[in-house]
């Protein structure tokens, strides 16, 4: 099994993405070149990724004292990586980049991420540099952004601390001016900075000539005491080694010393440390700290860096969901092949006949279809948030400003419903394995492991819960979700005119209705911690009315003759099929709770656990 | 947190398990003796087992060439358990036992599976020796099963094959009578075995003197052809060194030899293996093949086999909700220690204000509700079997066939739902803990990977299901099922009349006729292809049917004035009304496709996956 035909299908056939050639940016693109770069991709992850999967499993990432050690195919894969001039792909010509959709780099992230989705972290340094590209000097990005882009320099990004994960306002690394004259630095006012940042992937390794940390931190008020909440967060960019103004290194190792390394549960590939900020270990220039140079002005850290978050978001959906299609891969080609059992009923009480293949036993396709369902469609998904991501981009003022806020309430879910239901899947990818998908010898345990991570990181589910129902939904009076309403109710307009389609048709009108009045509900008495108190049910259910319309959006591009002849197509019927007949109808469940404001749980007295 | 409390409730003010003391074969037991029992038991758990969970992850066991290595840990943990006299606490006097009713067995086995569910395996010894007491001969029981119990020999159960998992009519072991006098062996017919056994917990180790295996094999007919289907089936015991009939190691290894260790997911402290059965290389008495004894009569092997399998599937839902409260006592620590960010509403917009801890959240509080929920529901269910296995051994014969109708319907439940719902109990877990969740330093995440066994073994989710609604709830003429609504509709009645539950008992009742017409319509083509597409569903809804039912019975033995005064019981409250509020509702969507006998997985082409 292979991501491309579905790729393929959903870009062309269904987005049209082609068409994004007639836009002035990508006028020298074409599906040609499009597939061109996808070709690229594919051919990488499979010889570069895949088969090293399991290898960056097994050989974690250690400190052997003074260097962080990774296995070399970590290394090939990185060097393949950058050779093929993804990381720079979306830049304009004149950075060095080929003015690539961000859709078409959205699908070919998908090929590293079923093939190997921890090998590469690629995405951080990107998004790093493309931070950098939007807020910082041309001096930044000179000596930055391009050479990251050019794969010299890798970057990370340092948001939380030990004491600050989810809550960034409690952050304590502090920032202080570089003595005097610390504004006039060529690369940024300068500062020294101090503190310990947690999680930090890609922090420390030997993948790259340098590592450019992007770093939030406080500079104290004229008190020495630091602002609190996030008004009083600044950006720095904080090299491992110093860099001179012609992007050389100096030579000089800055302050920022690994403190340990992470051992995970999964994704292991990819290090992750706790850094330490100026804690003296490697001196430099003979005053305490790391220095660091100040991005965008002070205390304006949070909203840089948040400008990059909904890119961040779609990427970790789209890991979430390549892992999914890893496992359904997996399980697919084991189902086809394993024999086991016979059918219910007459047939098989004849026990001197052979076995069947276990794809032929219902409970095993019942597998198989959830985990289609659930992956191809947040897939789809995930390509339409990309393709609004172009839109901001490169649409009219209108329709950018439209994508941008369907984006708002779009990307809380693309972020949060592949990482709870593409895990799902993964589970379902083990059970068909039976007792050999709980063994190291079989993919699936690890994908499973690796999945597990993506509630967690760029944003727990809580947290992205919250941000729905708690801003999303309610910002601009309602109008990202005005727009949503629109489109599926377009959607529902075409699709009831297929006589195939009309019933699910019916179907998700009712959902949205049903949404909607318990949004409305939610926040009936204006209170946050009513509405609030179930803000993760509510994300289950609109994330389950989301994936209900993008389905059917995805069937309307099957043309109505080859619904039934062609046997994607069909499987594409049925996947949506499941997904309205199986999952739709659990949206009841979450939304009783949500209507009601339940506060069963938020209510529930501590010593009574 | 510890166990006992919530123990202690379940035992003795919910099922009275003080009673018993009242049955002639219990009445030297008291609450007295039980609570001894419980002691030594908690005791054990915390010393031997609870400080090594993490050691026998790391450790896992391995082959050096000759021996199967453990740590040293796991050789104390095994001691200690058999110095207790647990493993034969349950037979009677004369056999060195202690009478000991099963269902304080069961709790027992809490606490050790609590503090670390893979570092002992005696639970497959006791099923063997407990098989041998009933279907072996007298010399069986006093070579074999005696030198179990007294700790000397350890057993296993030999059923799988390679090729032959779930469908056990397909294994190919064959068993062939050793020579002229065979059948006149003292310690039974003597037979020689060839082939392969797969999935083997504890095949090969060195912590007791000798291992006894039980082994499924099939004798061929007179045309040298094995039987097709399970009726060829013998059982055949198959020690790893030979035993005299004076109990003796006779000095000869048995041909039983290590194929290889499964390298698992997780319940890495149990080695799990592949053995070769007669492959030559320990070559016995001067013939081919593994030395073993028939138990019971030729091709009765499964009959005698399954005859232990309602306790051993209560002993992995059992297994399964432990480590589910495992997680549970982990992130209720976590959250209650753990400060992070701050009130939704006006209170929280200070950030100058300390951070609150996470338990003061409401998303953190319904994770640890659900958590509540699924596995103390869980327990309550276990802790009913292992009742009822107590009423079919010491009740009237009325009662006791009564109590094993119900166990036949309620067996498949006890072990599936607490595998799928505690392992879903174990995510929230790592949840609550964020990224620490997901890192090896915390807890949590090993409880997930070992949770995920539960699903499979003991016959996996498809296969419960599948004996659930396509055998016993027809069986008997749907007596089981019967006899299940008569004890629902029972606890309805008494509910019916307390105000505060008064909302629970109407629910529980129309969840009940909810089932029951999904029963109906399931099978009302008679077409098993029909009834058993959606078995998984099903199980589904009967099992959330089950635990509403369960958690509301629980709830009548609080004395009403108590409700809300003490803070146990009040969590009790909730907790259960949390089942009722967002779990029972989720039985609609389940048994909707039941209902409606939907094909949508079952007609799926496979070309079109």
């Amino acid at each position: 099994m292979s991501l491309r035909p579905t790729l393929d299908f959903l870009l062309y056939d269904w987005l049209k993405v082609g068409q994004l050639g007639e836009r002035e940016r990508f006028a020298d693109h074409s599906r040609e070149t499009f597939d061109a770069v996808l070709d690229t991709c594919e051919r990488i992850a499979r010889e570069k990724y895949a088969p090293f999967n399991r290898l960056v499993d097994t050989e974690e990432p250690r400190f052997d004292g003074e260097k962080v050690i990774l296995p070399r195919a970590t290394h090939e894969a990185h060097r393949a990586y950058v050779e093929s001039g993804m990381v720079s792909a979306a830049q304009d010509y004149e950075e060095g980049g080929m003015q690539l959709p961000y859709t078409i780099e959205a699908a070919a992230n998908g090929f590293f991420a079923v093939a190997s989705v921890s090998i590469g972290s690629s995405l951080l340094t990107k998004g790093n540099a493309n931070l950098l590209m939007v807020h910082g000097t041309g001096a930044q990005k000179e000596v930055f952004a391009r050479n990251e882009f050019a794969g010299r320099f890798t970057g990370t990004m340092c948001l939380s601390e030990p004491q600050a994960g989810s809550s960034l306002s409690d952050i304590t690394t502090r920032a202080v001016p570089d003595g005097e004259g610390f504004e006039a630095d060529p690369l940024g006012p300068r500062y020294r900075l101090k503190g310990n940042k947690m999680w930090i992937s890609a922090g420390e390794h030997e993948l790259s000539e340098n590592i450019i940390h992007l770093v939030l931190a406080k500079i104290p008020g004229p008190d020495g005491k630091l602002i609190p909440g996030t008004r009083g967060i600044s950006l720095f960019i904080v090299p491992k080694k110093l860099v001179g103004t012609d992007g050389r290194l100096t030579g000089e190792r800055n302050d920022v010393a690994l403190a340990g390394l992470n051992h995970k549960l999964g994704w292991r590939g990819t290090t992750n440390t706790l850094l330490n900020f100026g804690e003296g270990r490697y001196p430099v220039r003979g005053a305490p700290g790391a220095i660091g140079y100040l991005v965008g002005r002070p205390h304006e850290g949070l909203r840089c860096m948040f400008h990059m978050m909904n890119e961040a978001r779609i990427g970790i959906g789209m890991a979430a969901t390549s892992l999914g299609l890893a496992g359904y891969y997996a399980s697919l080609d084991y189902a086809r092949n394993r024999p086991q059992g016979r059918p219910v009923g007459p047939a098989g009480k004849d026990p001197s006949q052979p076995q069947i293949r276990i794809i032929e036993h219902a409970d095993v396709k019942r597998m198989l279809l959830a985990q289609k369902s659930y992956c191809e469609g947040a897939l789809a998904l995930l390509l339409y948030c990309a393709r609004l991501v172009d839109e901001q981009h490169t649409g009219t003022p209108e329709a950018a400003d439209e994508a941008r806020a369907l984006l708002e309430v779009l990307t809380p879910i693309a972020k949060s419903w592949p990482s709870e239901f593409c895990l799902e899947a993964n589970s379902l990818a083990i059970q068909i394995h039976g007792g050999y998908g709980y063994t190291r010898d079989f993919p699936v345990e690890q994908y499973w492991r690796d999945n597990r991570l993506n509630m967690i990181h760029e944003g727990t589910h809580g947290i992205q819960a919250a941000d729905l129902l708690g801003r999303k939904v309610t910002m601009e009076g309602g109008r990202g979700l005005q727009l949503l309403a629109g489109r599926i109710n377009a959607t529902i307009e075409r699709a009831i005119q297929r006589p195939e389609l009309a019933a699910y048709a019916n179907q998700l009108g009712q959902a949205l209705q049903q949404v909607g009045a318990a949004t409305q509900a939610a926040w009936a008495t204006g209170d946050p911690g009513d509405a609030l108190a179930n803000a993760v049910p509510y994300m289950q259910a609109a994330g389950h009315l989301v994936l209900a319309w993008t389905w059917l959006d995805v069937l309307l591009a099957i043309p109505a003759d080859a619904v039934r002849e062609v046997a994607v197509h069909q499987g594409r019927m049925r996947a949506a099929a499941y997904f309205y007949r199986y999952e739709l109808p659990r949206i009841d469940a979450w939304l009783q709770v949500v209507a009601r404001r339940d506060r069963t749980c938020a209510d529930m007295p501590e010593e009574a656990f």
